[in-house]
């Protein structure tokens, strides 16, 4: 855990962390809104793709009759630039259960014309809702204790993979904006020992304490180093599309992420993530085309 | 197979096929599309929401600069019923590799307004240009040959699940238009012992013999019975949302298609899908958020 972090003696509420204060909007007009977007969520210079989701699935939250997302697509068309961005949301139809709306995200080019960053379809309902009756057959990942995974302090001492991007080093802003403790049999890569299989597994949370709701698991899904890594591949692994589904509303405290990858073929591979809570409950499940670059 | 298709001396060809005639679509002006919507592709009175996708992906493929739909999602709003609809295509962005669009499908409703029925968002490109590696883990799935599997035929002998529909009755009229034979483990449901396990699976071809396309994968992730009835649930899933990837070109021939669901809670369901060609490859991974009423 970061120091700041660590150092911190009450922990962050929801609507009152670092994560609400960086995907907070400011209604331009109904349905279009405002954001700076925080250099606090990059990966490099990249701005992280699920924070971008949550800062979308927040502007639908808001436009919609519904506050929770239920299914929600992104493409990814541009890379986003920390700095100002505009959120412009339709209702595409209201329903007594589920709304559908879209949104894109746009910036200013270096001629001051928008360009079209992100677009999301997303169906909203209200998790508070729906009937407790759960009957799966899902189980929660074997993650060893919190405290033995390895976390971003642990990782600038581990080597990284040559020419690869640096996920959890100090270079990314992001990991000083998580919780993340990687299951040491998913770190195998960071050693230069990548395992193989396309696995990744993490307990998640925000640094600052704030416990997890329906638009930080947004953040989750895309929020660990890519499977790819432990399939022996050192390149960026950009996001083409990102679907998340949430099935029910996290309770408090960290949540555990299990990424998986079945086919890399053709230069793409799918990454499929599940999320569950403290109480063992499946909270989100998503699914990813990422372009590879074979190494 | 349907006697129809059976006594075919010659098989049907990929652009001259019942499901080329039933996704034809005539250009009004750029990117926008009539189509006149056959009952041929229902399941009791509802239009199979993956012909409609494919009608989708065929708009989507002419108005773009690529044919093939890489990743596609959609958000399904309202019931389409057979007979005339339009499609609004819009260019979202356009790329060497890659074309992400959008599109909507319409129809008039009693008062003669146009009632939009589904909205996708889909990335496209070209499948011959991607490389041939493949590093893929997963296994095609273990379905007994096609001569031991149940089709149609065989279903009307068997007892339907109280209160649901006929998927493979005889008064669906998609049954007509599929080779669909059901792998003997998962039909349960069928014989009043539904299995309890989310599974599902079957050998699937075009009745008249038509060869398996990326537009013909869009309509095998969804034709199946719904896993539902193996979890011993009778009545209808309707699906909020579908994305496909798709993530090779298919070989000629019967595909096997093995949809799995994890997670029943609160009323939905996920159905993940993966299609495979007799080459063993892994054509197509597609999930699908739907709705269940519990009996």
């Amino acid at each position: 855990m970061p120091e700041a972090a660590s150092a911190q003696a009450t922990r962050a509420t929801i609507g009152a962390s670092e994560f609400d204060r960086d995907t907070a909007l400011v209604q331009r007009e109904p349905g279009v809104y405002d954001i700076d977007l925080s250099a606090g969520w990059t990966i490099i210079s990249a701005v992280n793709g699920g924070y971008l989701l949550a800062v979308l699935g927040r502007a639908l939250a808001d436009a919609l009759p519904h506050s929770d997302p239920f299914t929600i697509s992104a493409h990814y068309l541009t890379a986003s630039q920390p700095g100002p961005a505009v959120v412009r949301t339709e209702t595409v139809r209201t329903g007594r259960t589920l709304s559908t709306g879209q949104a894109s995200l746009f910036q200013l080019d270096e001629r001051g014309e928008e360009v079209e960053r992100i677009r999301v379809l997303a169906s909203y309902g209200d998790l508070d809702s729906l009937p407790a009756h759960v009957r799966t057959t899902a189980e929660p990942p074997a993650i060893p204790p919190i405290e033995q995974c390895f976390g971003p302090e642990a990782a600038a001492d581990i080597r990284l993979p040559s020419g690869g991007p640096a996920p959890v080093d100090g270079s990314s802003a992001i990991a000083d904006r998580l919780m993340l403790k990687l299951d040491p049999s998913t770190v195998g890569w960071a050693l230069g020992q990548p395992s193989g299989k396309g696995e990744m597994r993490a307990w998640f949370g925000l640094a600052d304490g704030r416990d997890p709701d329906p638009l930080a698991l947004l953040l989750a899904v895309d929020a660990l180093p890519p499977t790819a890594f432990e399939l022996g591949i050192s390149g960026w692994v950009p996001t083409v599309e990102l679907t998340v589904h949430v099935r029910s509303r996290p309770a408090p405290g960290p949540l555990r992420v299990s990424i998986t990858t079945r086919n890399l073929a053709g230069g793409f591979l799918e990454e499929d993530a599940e999320v569950w809570d403290t109480q063992d409950r499946l909270v989100a499940q998503s699914r990813q085309l990422a372009r590879v670059r074979l190494s």
